[in-house]
């Protein structure tokens, strides 16, 4: 079985020049075939802040309405994207960077607007991922860059969550692939002590997630994060990993495994 | 032999949604493999106002300073690429939405900074442009949809002509293909005389082009358009056609032969 690395990149990495050089030269030393899912980063609030464009959010979650959608296409699909394709094909990686438009490659469909409409807004069907066509880059040695922006094969772009749509990536190569999953973050992985970070939890299970849960010891977006990773287990991922995108060549990581 | 159509269109069409989408619904009826490059439009400049980046012109050509680079990479790879892309993809065009940066497929040079400083301009060689990953693509049914955005591969994107990335890479693509390159534009084909619409030269040769520049009858913007088309015959473009962009599918149009 062939076997594909998937990992993602949050906006926090992004924003840093340095880091986002180091850890892109860390990147294209993985060997075999792998794909690179990049978050936003603070560049699309600045922008929307000089262009008056109000940021609607709601229980600290932005609202996407069309003025941000275009602006988050433009922002994460046009510059970070295309600056970290250039940055990768300057040190010999063959990247190819892609919204899940391209080769109909990631289709979402519009979340519902009840209870609350959060707009331009991409729920991703794994099920519906056009494998083929990123099995055709791999196989040809290029390298998938995505940003988060989906379609929804009706003419419209779609915001979407990058660790969704990385789990769901997964999940869909997972058939034919051998597939792990890397989440970097700004940790060095999941924290037994929120306080201490040299807590690292080197193994997580479904079981112990459960008991961790129970204990309150993982809290706030974590919680999404695992829940998004353990359904990408039960859905064929081989295993999971959380860690500093600064560690993406060491072991010094959270592994998830059912 | 394999055949391609290599379809060019300009700012104007992108600015106009109706128009758009009537040249992308005729686009995806030409049987074949395909390949689209667009222009730019009117969005970039009017960005450009909102956010106060001051538009600095030489001769009534823009000069790209980095500012003005972030932002045709945000408007061209990431706003107006996507949106054709998705627009593609609602009708069964499996697009896939690409910069010269994306699989190296157009790699450029940094265009000397003397007598003038163009700033972040990539002159295209069309020898280097990787026809491979063109021919991935094409050979599994997807069809390329290139902004005018190149890179250096030195981690540098570059703004590029739309017409000579066109023309470069029917170039580059003329040599494992049949190669047809259309040049869409706001007029029906060349006119004999400016002011009459209905005055198209169906035919222009090598021979007849030097003789329409001697009479005066080729003028401003024209003839660099002409000047790339007749390069790319004589590197083996097998044929060059100029016609309004609602024309894409009838043969209102100027035919253009060595």
């Amino acid at each position: 079985m062939k076997s594909v690395k998937i990992v993602k990149i949050g906006g926090n990495i992004v924003d840093k020049p340095e880091a986002l050089q180091n850890f892109l030269e860390n990147f294209h030393k993985l060997e075999g075939p792998k794909i690179l899912i990049h978050g936003g980063g603070a560049i699309a609030s600045k922008l929307s802040k000089d262009l008056g464009i109000e940021v609607k959010m709601h229980n600290g979650r932005r609202i996407t309405d069309i003025e941000t959608l275009k602006l988050v296409t433009m922002v994460y699909a046009g510059l970070i994207n295309k600056q970290i394709v250039a940055a990768l094909q300057q040190i010999g990686c063959m990247a190819v960077g892609l919204s899940g438009a391209d080769g109909n490659s990631v289709p979402a469909t519009k979340r519902a607007p009840n209870p609350i409409d959060w707009g331009f807004v991409g729920d991703v069907e794994p099920e519906k991922i056009n494998a083929g066509f990123l099995e055709t880059l791999l196989d040809a040695g290029y390298t998938p860059v995505f940003c988060a922006i989906t379609h929804d094969s009706n003419g419209s772009l779609l915001n979407t969550n990058a660790d969704t749509m990385a789990s769901s990536l997964a999940r869909a190569l997972s058939v034919k692939y051998s597939t792990s999953l890397v989440y970097c973050f700004e940790k060095d992985g999941v924290l037994a002590d929120p306080d201490d970070d040299n807590s690292v939890i080197p193994l997580i299970t479904r079981e112990s997630y459960r008991e961790l849960l129970e204990k309150g010891m993982i809290i706030g977006g974590m919680i999404p994060k695992l829940d998004n990773a353990f359904a990408a287990l039960e859905y064929g991922v081989e295993q999971v990993f959380i860690k500093h995108a600064d560690n993406l060549l060491c072991n010094k990581e959270t592994l998830l495994k059912l």
